[in-house]
This record gives C-alpha cells, structure tokens and sequence, in this order.
C-alpha cells in the first residue's frame, strides 16, 4: 500500500519547493530510547541559506518535550498513499504506543541528526533547533534542515493539505508562469 | 477577468480554514499617504485564538516598513483568476508605483485596521501586528487576525500554491475523512 521511494539529495535550499506550497507533514523524533511521530500542519519556509523552516508543536503533543530536549527532527513530506497513517498517527498518542511499529512505517536512520526518518515518504528532511526564543509563548520552533532526500520521481508528489475539520485539498495541476517572473523573483 | 465576490464574516479562529493549506497571498497595507500591495508565500497559522498568522516580509520589500511602522495589514487571498496579477505585483516594487492602480484593483476600506483590503480577492483578513520581537532577526512578524471576511461561494476556492522557479501548483480535489478522526483532533 505505501512505496518505497528511490531518493536522490537535495540542496537544502531548495526545500520550500516541497514545503512552501503547505502540505501536511509528519515529524518524527527520539529522546531517552523513544521515538514518535506526530502530524502537523503549521509550518513555514523562513530563509533560503540558512535553510529555514518555522513550526508549532503544541506542547499538549508527546513529541514537544522529545523535539525540545534532543534539539533535532526529520519532517517528512507523506503522500495520499499515506492519508490513512497521516489521519490515524494524528489521532494518538505516543506516550501509549510505537507509532511506527502500529503504523508499519520504517524508521531509518537519519544521516546528520539524531532522530529517525520515515522511509516510506516521498521526501525527509533533517533538522536542527536553531532557535526555541518563541517556544514558551507560542510553542514556535526554527529549525535549519541541514540534509534533505527526496525522492526521483514522481516529479510533483500528490500530497495533502488540510483545510480543518476532517477535510483535506490534494494538490492539483502543476503550472509554469516562468517566463512571466523577472529572474530575481524566481 | 476578476470577479466581485459576495462575502460574508467568518469567526477568526476559522482562518485556518483557508490559510493552512499554504496559499500564497496578497499582502496590503498603508503609511503615510502611501498604499502597496505584495505577493506573500511563506506564513503559517500559530494559534486559533487569539488567531495568529506568522509570516516573512523581507526588508528589502518596500512593504516592510509600511507594515512594521503601521503594525497593520491586509492578508488577501486570490484565485487562479488572478494569476497574472499576483505574479505582476511580485514583479515590480511599491516605490514606483501604486500597485492598485496599476493592476486595476479596488482598494476597500479595512473595517478594523488602517490598511486597504483588496476587493477582487477571495477573503479579507485584517490583521494587527502582535508581536514584532523576530523582525530584526528573521523578517518574521507575527499578526493577530482581528476580522475576517470570506466569499460565499465557491466552498472551495481554486488557489495557487507556490513551488518557485516560477511554478505554482493549483489546489486540487477536496477529501472529506471527518469520520475517521476522533472529535478533538479535527
């Protein structure tokens, strides 16, 4: 049901090509010999180089205290063959359960950070804490991704985006206006 | 070629609703006599209530100081009907021209904050700056949703979704798996 993707490096950089457009992303982590993972949708690119990504992990989550503590997390980018693991590692807790083994998602080592990656999605990408200053008051995490994987093909993955309330948009059409932008606005 | 839509007001804490599947907006705003308008790609929604939205507006915009010196703004969300557009006001600069004119959009009074809201968009939501403490650092402002207007139809608005390199992915099918979550994660 889900696939295994071939995956090639990319310049980190570049990540807001997978995360700009705002698709649901699940977030795994380890701390003390734990691991989890947990869904979530409130996300933002925040600079090119360094690469930034600016997140909410409300702290109510299991994962708070394992991303807080061991400064570091893979988000990966799921599909819709993943839509059931998306919705369902959502609706637990991981302080009951292995969320990769109920889920049947592998965890595989990640190469820069100390927190697993899930290989069955289509992209992984490995961050480092770069600054909690808005962790108290707004549960507001920076990370830098400081190694990305994504995979070969295909070119333009269908992912999720959620709109509340059980509902989901799946990413549509694909449309180039390149020749419209002036170059430095790419 | 663009369209006047009927609206009507949503509760704040639901902007989610059209923010969080990652939309680029059309930031407006106004200082001085002077108004602007900016194509936006990178915010995220932070909390439902009060509703925040955090996002990046780079100092080399020439909105950034109109929005940091009036602590208020327009984030709007266009359609595909106005592609052309918000790629044309990501092309040209707010120190030369005035963008409503120049791209024959109708500058509506804000009914909350000191900004013109952008009438041929999909949803108005005006926003008050709440937090400026990651400007210097990262361009990152921090905004408080104080009144929020949507179309009544259609239910699903067609947005762009920004990839870079002049690529934009266009919303597509909406999957509805409200029965498949428990209550409180919706």
């Amino acid at each position: 049901m889900t696939r295994h993707f071939q995956k090639i490096d990319l310049p980190v950089w570049q990540v807001r090509r997978y995360l700009e457009p705002g698709p649901i992303v699940l977030v795994s982590s380890t701390w003390k010999g734990r691991r989890n993972i947990m869904t979530m949708g409130w996300h933002t690119i925040m600079e090119f180089s360094p690469s930034l990504v600016g997140c909410i992990i409300s702290s109510a989550n299991h994962s708070f205290e394992m991303v807080r503590q061991s400064r570091a997390c893979v988000i990966n980018l799921p599909t819709t063959a993943l839509t059931d693991e998306v919705i369902g590692i959502g609706n637990c807790s991981g302080a009951e359960i292995d969320k990769f083994d109920h889920f049947g998602l592998t965890a595989d080592k990640a190469k820069k950070v100390n927190a697993p990656l899930i290989r069955e999605c289509y992209a992984n990408f490995e961050c480092r804490l770069a600054d909690d200053s808005l962790v108290d008051k707004y549960n507001f995490f920076i990370w830098e991704v400081v190694k990305a994987q994504v995979a070969v093909s295909p070119k333009h993955p269908q992912t999720l985006h959620y709109t509340g309330d059980g509902v989901f948009m799946v990413s549509g059409k694909i449309i180039s206006r390149r020749r419209q932008f002036l170059p430095e606005m790419l």
